[in-house]
């Protein structure tokens, strides 16, 4: 920093002799300095700006800031980020609830595909079941791995870009991406069918409560992750503890062999399937199944991805957290899936009342306690998208830092939120429901599909490294992500064959469509540096000239006189230019100019076509060829009191700077006239 | 004009210490010289455009140029405008078109009201159309005393406002622009009613047919007012022929007692009338009937209005077309009324076939004939819309010149038509032809008020002008105009109160409201000129001194540089300011900044609420504190390749310019840099 000396010393201007005489030389560094009472203070060299730097000077600005301040909370400085890091127990709630979450409904999307073959065909619910929670285990396993390995944050991409390449990295980033947006899709449709099953009016206003759920949401995240983190931590607590209840008592009812008759659905299932388990057909039904119920799987990424917003020590945090959701989601599954077999309870053809709220039912009738694990369920399955909230945003700016994405993903808002993103995915996800029309089943494949092909990216990824880095076990490390990633790949064929004509091949488009993007930014910033970078930064810069300036005038008005005034302090080479549509009105111009003492010289275009932009461009072209200088065009522009008297005035200026804005070597000046302003001096002294 | 000497002088650029020794001071004026090759050439002191000058130099911008000359034909230079003038023969098609074809359905309009008493009423008919006849006898003297009076075109406004006063000439202006309006969607709708009379089934389509025929009018109209006039002589003169034939031939038969029997419509209306001829409704009916008939004298005032584009000399062109087009409407209006009684036609309660239609139907049935006439009526309605065209955008273009309306509508287009009025007009009498669904006798009262109450106000100027002028014969003139005030106010008011339920007090909201908006208009060019005149153009004007120019920079990369380059070229008082979010990040900018050479002071603005825009208005105002100086502030703007490419760019530099662009004193200027150049200078030299 050049300003060494004390901060009261008085600014110093200097004259314009003294600056002329130096022929455009700076004659010292001080002759501007900043006030240190206005929302600055001063540290080091640094102009430190303080939160009052941020207020807006005028009215209506501060009412949008007040208004601003009340739906997202003050501003929070960069430094206030350690605070804003999640504990384990408020990391399970906002890391873990998608993952807790899906134990809700994996049961019931594994017995919808099994009733295809009869109601008989229930019997298989229990092991796939044990199944899924058999993946999940390895699945846990390897993340716990990944957050060691990646203690800033290891999602998916990061470890497969690492470890497999970039273009490997992209195609998981992109289902991720797809992932994120159908978790926020899913969770909220599971979450509005789960109170519907109650509240059965609600069933035709899916999309319409869908979308204020997500909007609160997108809200609650712009105010930042640990207010979400408060927001979430009840609804998370009151499920688990609820179904553990309920799991507690019906297990007492099964020991003590007081099983309860099944609460019939709407429109239950019948003993007659379509398809035969026998056979080739029916051992895929199974593997279709298993897919289905390997739903709740996903979400199970999303603490390795978001380690760096643990507390410190951060891998260990996030461990114990994870195991922790492990542990929770396979309890409440199995007890979920144990239950339903031993009662008999028969999944809702008509998909208007859950499997989850039929069990309820079974066992404690339409109670205060059934709507008790209604309510937390409902919500905790809205909730649930917040996975897609948390891991989009965080994904987007890694993903902007790595310059694949547009740059304002990764830009923290005032919150320290990554708001760009937040907003983004509450946009895409909303459409996305509404294209849908709110049915969960019909979003799962796709869903699964983007879950499923980044793990078997991941896995294989670890697979790798294992083999390269050798570290201490890196036999059984290999062994575990090698089954994981054969599992979870298995399980994304089973689903992409079984659904694809349901819409997976979509994914199979959209993938490549989403890489293809990706690259083509990362193309563009790639070129963008290239053609910015400044190779030889000690160079000797040379001396300015001053330019060549032009100022169009369409009438000689106190605007024009301001226009020129400034044109004639940049440079000495000003030249005034004038369309005339006739001779006379371009003679009556040029006697009023010889008598404006402006003291620039005037051409007068007369324009018979009468149009203006057009001839204005071929003189510029014509002076440009006489001179390698960049041409700087200055324009009078009037500022109108009020939008409507915008209408009022011709846009020339506007079209005219439309028109030079492509025009290289071209420097478009605007020297505004405010109307409003009362008396303005006429002339800048 | 400073350049006296010849055109082929080298252009002498100085040298930079050339105009730094002579302090800032032009060393002469003619350091830049335009080529005289490019599209110019010299006439006198000026460089006049040429057609060549016009033509954009890109593709794209030749591809739309192709296109916009086919629709629009080649650009029309000023000088061109004497041959768009019209003959007496052009000028009766395209300025009487609207009165004569008003013969097409008057008989009807005031049939349609006698109705109600009654088909015994019909007997009124003839005495009312000789009523009508004799209104307009006054009318046209007067409108030839406008001629006379304003050769350089007298509408209402004009002869109101200059005799009267602005707020009745207002009042006028505001009844015409209205009126105009409605004659474009009455006549476009009344056209394609007479189509639809033997083409029944356009009935349901008559608004999409109406837009159709606004479109085409809309473009003829752009082409120019001659070859306007070329597509409007045709339908006219086979309009005056056909009927002229019909006429005589229906003559003919009742001078020889061979009457055919009336054609039967598909509704006939009945005898029994809901309203008794005897006492006051009676003869309120009647003046009623007279009042509809009246609508017969619409578009009358065209020709007063159009005295300009006219051939010379224009007041006696006028003048004749004038009385010709008078003696025409008569003529149809009074053959057809009495063919209609004679024959005993009884009109259409259900407005599908005209009276008209079935006048013809009876003399000569479906015949070839009968078609000649109904096609040559419907072109000819259609095409009377173009009175609207011809008269809103040159009175709109009048008020536009007495700074009443925006000025954009006093500029004449390429073709040397009011381009923005016509098609503001095209826009406005669409949407109104599409609100009322198309129905014209729903129409016509707004439509006559209109027109009533603009006469009633000129007849009224003309009283006061003749009886202050006192020119010979103004006793006379006086009477005829008095006794033409009073007539046309009587159906004026007639009108009104009959209608007043149906819509017509619509317009005493309308007129108002227009005349405070065109006030609201005329009082903001006011106070802006009244803002920007520059009083003592004699006045010695300041030295300028070079402003104070911040420069902030985001990144230091080639169009920073470019921009710190720039600014050092126009000012020696430069700052370079610098927003980081970080200590850290602000240390490292600074040490980049300090290894390059750019001789530029810089201040860093350390942000822990990483927002930009705030704390960099807030330097800009402390900095504007300590110097009276214009701030100019110089931003480095990036200008990709392609749209989309604007996304992967935070718009920062677009969001600072918006905050600047209401900040008294401030210049903001945008240095560009073009992407798309390949090898761009890094610095301009």
């Amino acid at each position: 920093m050049t300003d060494e000396k004390g901060d009261d010393e008085a600014p110093r201007i200097p004259s314009l002799e003294e600056r002329t005489t130096k022929s455009g030389r700076l004659p010292g560094n001080r002759y501007v300095r900043i006030h240190h009472s206005s929302g600055f203070r001063r540290r080091g060299g640094l102009y430190v700006a303080e939160e009052e730097a941020l207020r807006p000077a005028n009215a209506a600005g501060r009412v949008y800031d007040v208004i601003r301040r009340i739906l997202f909370g003050r501003p929070l400085s960069t430094e206030a980020e350690e605070g804003e890091r999640l504990s384990v127990l408020t990391g399970l709630a906002i890391l873990g609830s998608d993952n807790i979450s899906s134990s809700a409904y994996a049961t019931e999307e594994a017995m919808r595909v099994l009733a295809l073959a009869g109601i008989g065909a229930f019997v298989f619910t229990t092991p796939i079941a044990v199944a899924v929670v058999g993946v999940l285990a390895i699945v846990v396993l390897s993340q716990s791995q990944v957050i060691r390995a990646y203690p800033n944050g290891g999602g998916s991409y990061i470890v497969t870009s690492d470890n497999l390449g970039t273009l490997p990295g992209l195609v998981a980033a992109a289902a991720l991406l797809i992932d994120y947006v159908l978790t926020v899709a899913v969770s909220t449709a599971a979450g509005v069918q789960a109170i519907s099953s109650f509240y059965p009016e609600l069933h035709a206003y899916v999309v319409q409560v869908g979308l204020v759920f997500i909007a609160l949401l997108m809200i609650g995240n712009l105010r930042g992750v640990r207010e979400a983190g408060i927001m979430f931590a009840g609804p998370t607590y009151v499920y688990i503890a609820s179904l553990a209840a309920l799991l507690l008592y019906g297990f007492f009812r099964v020991a003590t062999g007081d099983v309860p008759p099944a609460a019939l659905p709407p429109l239950p299932f019948g003993t007659e399937g379509e398809v035969t388990l026998a056979g080739p057909v029916g051992a895929l039904l199974i593997l279709r199944a298993f897919a289905s119920g390997s739903v709740g799987l996903t979400g199970s990424e999303a603490i390795a991805n978001g380690v760096p917003s643990m507390e410190k020590p951060e891998p260990r945090n996030a461990t114990i957290t994870l195991v922790i959701m492990g542990i929770t989601f396979a309890t409440i599954f199995l007890g979920l899936t144990f239950l339903a077999q031993t009662i008999g309870t028969i999944p809702d053809r008509s998909e208007v009342e859950t499997l989850n709220s039929l069990v309820t039912r079974s066992l404690v009738g339409i109670s205060p306690f059934y709507y008790l694990v209604q309510g937390s369920t409902a919500i905790l399955l809205a909730l649930a998208a917040n996975t897609g909230f948390t891991g989009f945003p965080r994904l987007a700016s890694v993903l902007a830092n790595d310059r694949f994405m547009p740059r304002q993903f990764a830009y923290r808002g005032e919150r320290l939120a990554f708001s760009f993103g937040i907003v983004a995915l509450a946009v895409v996800s909303g459409l996305v429901l509404a294209a849908r029309n709110g049915s969960v089943t019909e979003l799962i494949p796709f869903y699964t599909i983007g879950v499923f092909l980044a793990f078997t990216l991941s896995q294989s990824g670890l697979v790798r490294r294992w083999r390269r880095l050798r570290v201490h076990g890196w036999q059984w490390r290999t062994g575990v992500n090698a089954l994981g990633a054969v599992v979870t790949g298995v399980v994304l064929v089973v689903v992409l064959v079984a659904k694809f004509k349901e819409g997976a091949w979509l994914i199979l488009v959209a993938v490549p469509l989403i890489v293809a993007l990706l690259l083509a930014i990362h193309r563009h910033y790639r070129q963008m540096q290239d053609a910015l970078v400044i190779e030889r930064l000690d160079d000797e810069v040379a001396e300015p000239k001053p330019p060549i300036v032009i100022v169009p005038v369409g009438r000689l008005d106190r605007a024009a006189a301001r226009a020129i005034a400034f044109a004639r302090s940049i440079s000495p080479a000003v030249k005034a230019v004038h369309v005339a549509t006739s001779e006379e009105s371009a003679n009556e111009f040029r006697e009023r100019w010889e008598r404006w003492k402006g003291k620039v010289p005037l051409d007068i275009i007369e324009s018979p076509y009468r149009s203006l932009v057009p001839p204005l461009l071929r003189y510029i072209d014509d002076i440009d060829k006489r001179d390698a200088r960049p041409i700087t065009v200055v324009l009078a522009s009037f500022v109108p009191h009020s939008w409507w008297e915008w209408l009022l005035h011709s846009q020339t200026a506007l079209r005219l700077k439309a028109s030079l804005l492509f025009r290289p070597n071209t420097i478009v000046v605007d020297v505004p006239y405010h109307f409003d302003h009362g008396h303005v001096p006429e002339q800048p002294r």
